[in-house]
């Protein structure tokens, strides 16, 4: 592995599995970061570094790699207690608000993330924005029958939706729960509490992909001169 | 049909139903006295009184009812306009919010009464209440890996949670969208605006049963002396 942003990847998804100690029961997020630290707490778990953990998937994806890993998995109902959870964000904002769900599992991970005792973030430099919505839409999941219905009422609230395009299916994308997602674009978003319990009270809405004050700490990843580091972030006081 | 009771249902969905023009989009609601406006639709377009119509079906329940009773059904997602929507409740108080989804349909039934011009809702008089919440329990649909979270998150809230049991099937009821229900007792809603936010905020809540401003008009069922009557009953400009 020499490309480095896989690399930085890497390095930041494993700075978070680190963070994990014999006995918790840990959040395991989806997408192309956390997968490394689900790779890295196997790693840990064989050398016996590691003992006694337990996981809670937040999507297929992430419930197969732990089995790939050697992870025990426990279902949410199974446990009263999330100690920490690592996932991913497409954008991070000064106040460690999110934009999460390009990988389409912002519901489940919305549930795990929300019930964790530590909420780690795992993300490369390139997700620290000033202001969230600038650069990525926020995902909502949809029951399929209220599709036209949800795209107008967020029009209505002045967003761009769109419905995401499958590749490798036809048609939409299908979520892991069956439902379809809107990527909704608003040109910033200032009042990102506000706005998420709006679009969560839309008929039809499952969740979106904002999260509010729910992340502790993002781990931020970096590459200069080909060297990848892994630095803290927790953000400004901001509102 | 000589039971009282069910001659009144009987004359109240007759009475919504009979508001239904040529030509309408109509949304076709689910329970005991939807069934009997449904009916009545089927037979106003036999008798050649009614033509045109389409349905949008609220439930697994009001679908193969249309087909039985021959009204053409069209996806929601096919129409672009609903004209009326005719529908039970399980409470309504004074300002005409309701708690709905003892049937279990209330997602889907949100998802359509909210969209229709006119929403008439059809209730006999014992489903008229002071206060929302005296009666009934608020029906919260939820994604199963969420249950107990979600049956948390009621309890902080002050209510008292109840996952929905089945009859004539193990375990819990399920709905038409594969999740599971949670029944919520509070002692009385005050901020029925606010709770139907707060609930739907809660990580894994699809919708809940509260139905704030969303009704037009509400035909009301009552027997005196064996004799079924239906009257108007558009509430009290309380907030």
């Amino acid at each position: 592995m020499t490309d480095p942003v896989q690399e930085m990847k890497r390095a930041v998804g494993r700075a978070a599995a680190d963070r994990v100690a014999s006995g918790m029961v840990v959040g395991l997020g989806t997408g192309s970061t956390a997968v490394h630290a689900i790779a890295r707490l196997g790693e840990r778990l064989r050398s016996g570094q590691l003992d006694g953990i337990a996981g809670v998937a937040t999507s297929f994806q992430s419930s197969v790699l732990a089995r790939e890993h050697g992870i025990p998995l426990v279902a949410l109902d199974q446990t009263d207690r999330i100690d920490i959870a690592i996932d991913g964000a497409d954008e991070v904002a000064p106040n460690l608000c999110l934009i999460k769900g390009g990988g389409g599992a912002h519901t489940r991970e919305k549930i795990v993330d929300a019930l964790a005792e530590t909420f780690v973030v795992v993300v490369d430099e390139s997700k620290l924005v000033d202001r969230l919505g600038t650069v990525f839409p926020v995902p909502i999941e949809v029951v399929p029958m209220a599709v036209a219905a949800v795209m107008h009422a967020v029009e209505s609230l002045g967003g761009r939706p769109e419905l995401r395009m499958a590749e490798k299916k036809a048609g939409p994308v299908v979520t892991d729960q069956g439902n379809l997602l809107i990527d909704a674009r608003f040109d910033a978003i200032d009042q990102p509490a506000q706005l998420e319990r709006t679009l969560n009270n839309i008929p039809g809405v499952l969740d979106n992909g904002l999260f509010v004050d729910l992340a502790d700490l993002v781990l931020v990843g970096a590459v200069a001169d080909g060297v990848p580091s892994v630095r803290e972030y927790r953000g400004e006081s901001a509102t």
